[in-house]
C-alpha cells in the first residue's frame, strides 16, 4: 500500500491530470481517469489501455481481478487533487491514432476548434450517449486527455475512439466514398431525416467563427441547420452537436 | 464621460457581477447584462427593465436613443472584469415573479436544484432557442442573475421570464389545470410526439438525483425518457433539456 504523501507516483498523476500542454501530454504518453464509471468504461474499452489502477481499501476488492495498487485514501486525495476522491483512479496509455483508422468507425462526429473543456467533455459523453464511435478534433482543438475535458465526459473519454489534430480535409479524404458527411450551418436546409445511411460524419465549426466556407462548398458535404423557432441567434456546439447526434440515433 | 477609474459605478457593477449572494443581489435589487447581444435582447424584451445603460465610445452611437452613460475604455474594462470587454454593459432591475404569473406562460421548462451555472446559462440560451418562455428553477439553485450564467446564456437571460426559488408543486399547482406536464426520467416511456399540446411544462430532475419520486408519482405528470442507444449512463441536464426543448418545439 502507497501511504507516503511523497510517492513520485502522486506527482505522476497530478501532473497528467494537471498539465495544459498537450506536447507536454504526448511526451508522458499517458493520460488519468477517475471514478467508478470512468474506470469501468476504461476496462470495458475495446481496446482497454489501463496501465495502472490505483484504489483506496474502500474499492479495492471491486478491481482485484485487475492488479490494483492499494494507496491511503490520503495518497488518493493528493492525487486527484478533489476533496472527496471517489476512491479509484486510473493511468491509461494515450491514443495516437492515424487518420486513415477512421474509415472503420460507423458514425463520426468532427469538430473545428473546440476551445471550451465543458463542451467537448459533453460532446464525448453524448457521442457515448448516441452510439457515435468516433470523435475527430482538428489542430488547436482543446486537449482531449486533459483533467477538465476527461471530468466533464463523466466516464465517456475511452468510449468513442478520439482523433486527435486532423483537419477536415483530412479526415474527409479518408471517409468521402464510404460516410454521408453532414455539416450543421445555419443557412442549411432545416434538419430532416437520416434514414437510409448508415455510415455518417456529422461536422460542427466554431462556436466563435461557426462553419469554415471551405467546408459548405465542397462537393459531397450536405448542409443541414436545426430548426430554432425562438429568437436565439445561435446554440452552443455541444447543444447542436447533441441534438444532431440524437436525431441520427433514431433514424 | 466617466473617466474616473475610482468612480462609484465601476464598484457598484462590480459587486452586481462578483457577489455569490442571490440574497446581496435581491438586496441590490439589480443586475448587469453585458455586451451587444445581450443588451439589445433586454431592451427589445416586452417587460424591459433597464435601469442604466454605459457605453464607449465606440458603441455609444448605436444606443443614442437610450440615454446611455459614455465611459471610456478603461472604465469599461474595469467595471466589466474582461480582458476585452465588448463596450456597452446595462443594470437591469432584477425581476421578482410570482408563481401564480406562470399560468399566462405556454411553454415552461422546470429545473430541480441546478447548481452549474454553465448548465443553466445554456438551458436559458435554449429556452430563447426553441421558443420557450418560462424557466423555474427550485430553491437551491445557482443564482440565474449572477455573472457566470448571465455569461453563459450568451444574451438570453432577459427572454425567457425567470421564476426563481418555487418547488415543483407550488409551480405544478398553478398549471395542472392548464398545462400538460411531461418529466424526464430515465426510466419514462421513451420520447414520443408532442404533437397536441399547445401549453406545457417540462421538469427535469437534478444531475445528482435524478427525479424526485414525489414528482414522477404525481397524477397529471407524464414520465419520458431520451432515447440513447449508446451505453452512456446518463445526459447531462442541459444537454436532456436542449433534447426535449427541441422535440416539443418541433411538434
Amino acid at each position: 500500500m502507497i501511504t507516503s504523501l511523497r510517492s513520485p507516483q502522486i506527482g505522476r498523476v497530478r501532473e497528467l491530470l494537471e498539465t495544459h500542454s498537450p506536447k507536454r501530454r504526448e511526451e508522458l504518453g499517458e493520460y488519468v481517469v477517475e471514478g467508478m464509471r470512468a474506470v469501468d468504461t476504461a476496462l470495458n474499452a475495446s481496446e482497454s489501455a489501463v496501465l495502472e489502477l490505483f484504489a483506496t481499501s474502500e474499492q479495492i476488492d471491486r478491481y482485484k481481478d485487475r492488479d490494483p495498487t492499494l494507496v491511503s485514501d490520503d495518497v488518493m486525495k493528493k492525487m486527484s487533487g478533489t476533496v472527496s476522491p471517489q476512491g479509484v483512479l486510473a493511468v491509461l496509455s494515450l491514443p495516437l491514432r492515424k487518420i486513415s483508422e477512421l474509415v472503420d468507425k460507423r458514425r463520426i462526429v468532427f469538430l473545428s476548434s473546440i476551445n471550451d473543456p465543458g463542451n467537448l467533455g459533453t460532446v464525448i459523453r453524448n457521442a457515448h450517449a448516441f452510439g457515435f464511435d468516433a470523435v475527430v478534433l482538428s489542430q488547436g482543438s482543446v486537449d482531449p486527455f486533459s483533467g477538465k475535458v476527461v471530468r466533464a465526459s463523466v466516464g465517456s473519454i475511452t468510449a468513442p475512439a478520439i482523433f486527435n489534430g486532423y483537419s477536415f480535409t483530412q479526415s474527409f479524404e479518408v471517409v468521402r466514398s464510404s460516410h454521408k458527411c453532414f455539416a450543421l450551418d445555419m443557412n442549411g436546409e432545416k434538419i430532416g431525416s437520416f434514414v437510409g445511411f448508415d455510415k455518417l460524419l456529422v461536422v460542427l465549426g466554431s462556436e466563435a467563427h461557426g462553419l469554415p466556407d471551405e467546408i459548405s462548398s465542397v462537393e459531397g458535404v450536405t448542409t443541414i441547420a436545426i430548426d430554432m423557432p425562438g429568437e436565439a441567434e445561435s446554440l452552443n456546439v455541444a447543444t447542436a452537436a447533441a441534438i444532431a447526434m440524437y436525431e441520427i440515433s433514431r433514424s
